[in-house]
């Protein structure tokens, strides 16, 4: 008898614990899904650094990207330094230029010996703002004020602020803080798009 | 005896849960192990935004990064904007251009006061593709032949071809159909590798 | 007896079970937990690829990004490939250019036929030397030093020094052997920050 009621044991054993591991197993399994389905609801991240070129063939691809990005509910930080920083100056909204000069990709080749004629860069540039306004297209200053109210960070760099003595107070409003490359590399080292213009 | 039986009993409950845990945890560590695998096996993705320029010197980086990456078998996505629409064009394969003006790292390098003459920029660039034809490189036509045929996704921008009156027949044939900003985000968002030309 | 024997190890089992099963969870979820701190203890990486531009302007925000990075205990790639790989030049160091022509972004504007006057990519460049300077931030030379001593990976690009004929004793000293495309996109696949300059 004692034989027999080992083996019943055993089978009762084994009965429970395959029973409480199932349970066990999708508690787990759960879990893990869970988990999982936070780090996918997570919103994607943007980090763009705008530092080549503070030029309207610089503004209006860091701000399309930008404003597009923040539509589609991702979070965007970008940061301004060197050239880019003008493109968040208050004196330049009024004339930030295209420039002609070396893009024979421009839609309207110049030769280059007349576009250094001094007026066809500020030609070149009511050229392509007549033909954005023609087609319907947002100017820089529509996309800037877009960018902030759909929570975009616009980041000036203070280093290129200390190197061209430009305050706080020459830069449009609703801008964060002034940070350094440091914060930037930060916030883009857990972004999901990573772009240099 | 019923002492020794419960004790027994204890043991071999103790025993069995045992075997059955480490069958258990076994299980689950080759499971993990095999959704962890299956995330690496999935190819590696590179979205590129060719935007700044249009010329033969974005041209090449471009599209040598795009057929390498297809190469090594990642998952390759280019996105054509602006001036880097382009690339694209028919008409543009037979002149796409070098721009000497305002570079001093040309390995040539030319006074701007003579790279602004007329035929300069012509000179330039067929000194680079006889440069390029001599070391034995690709063209940008053969370059981008070779990146539709590896699967490499080419998008025309939609926004920048109604912007610069460019349809669909004066862009070279096998492209997929032009797309916006979003859709490069989308794919960009889930890319490894994202770069903006 | 028996059934009471039966109750009894059935309640026993689900006991032992029980404080199983909570010492397996607790197990794993710390093997879970130390999995995810490797993850994140894991330095993050930037790759860079240098390639538009071998300028002063292109050589700044490149190192500085690097440097910083290395600094913040990022481990950190950079690849000079085309006009890019002017930067590591032995012979570049003295005279890395700033471009005035054709960025109306720079802090003091010219008009474009005055930059075009052989002397004014001089002129701009030194003016920006002594801006740095005066301001106390390191020259090109002193941070790319900076970044070889901090560990930062300056990939000349093999295909580029084929190009334009640069042998490697016309490079600066400590880069390490020069590569191609592939490697920095192998490298690049599993950085955290990617960006093209």
């Amino acid at each position: 008898m004692e034989r027999t009621t080992e083996k019943e044991i055993e089978a009762l054993v084994e009965e429970k614990v395959k029973e409480a591991l199932q349970r066990n197993l999708d508690a787990l399994v759960a879990k893990q899904k869970a988990t999982e389905g936070e780090k996918d609801s997570r919103p994607k991240r943007v980090a763009i650094a705008v530092v080549s070129r503070g030029t309207i063939d610089a503004a209006y691809p860091a701000l399309i990207l930008a404003t597009t990005a923040a539509a589609m509910e991702m979070e965007v930080g970008v940061y301004f330094s060197f050239f880019g920083l003008n493109i968040l100056k208050k004196s330049a909204q009024d004339n930030l230029k295209l420039v002609p000069l070396g893009n024979p990709a421009l839609p309207m080749p110049m030769p280059n010996i007349i576009s250094v004629l001094p007026g066809m860069t500020a030609l070149a540039t009511l050229m392509m703002k007549r033909d954005i306004k023609k087609k319907g297209i947002a100017t820089v200053q529509e996309l800037l004020e877009a960018a902030i109210e759909s929570g975009v960070k616009l980041w000036p760099c203070q280093m290129a602020m200390d190197m061209f003595s430009i305050r706080k107070e020459d830069l449009v409003e609703g801008l964060p803080d002034p940070c350094g490359a440091a914060t930037f590399l930060e916030y883009a080292s857990d972004a999901d798009i990573t772009l240099f213009i």
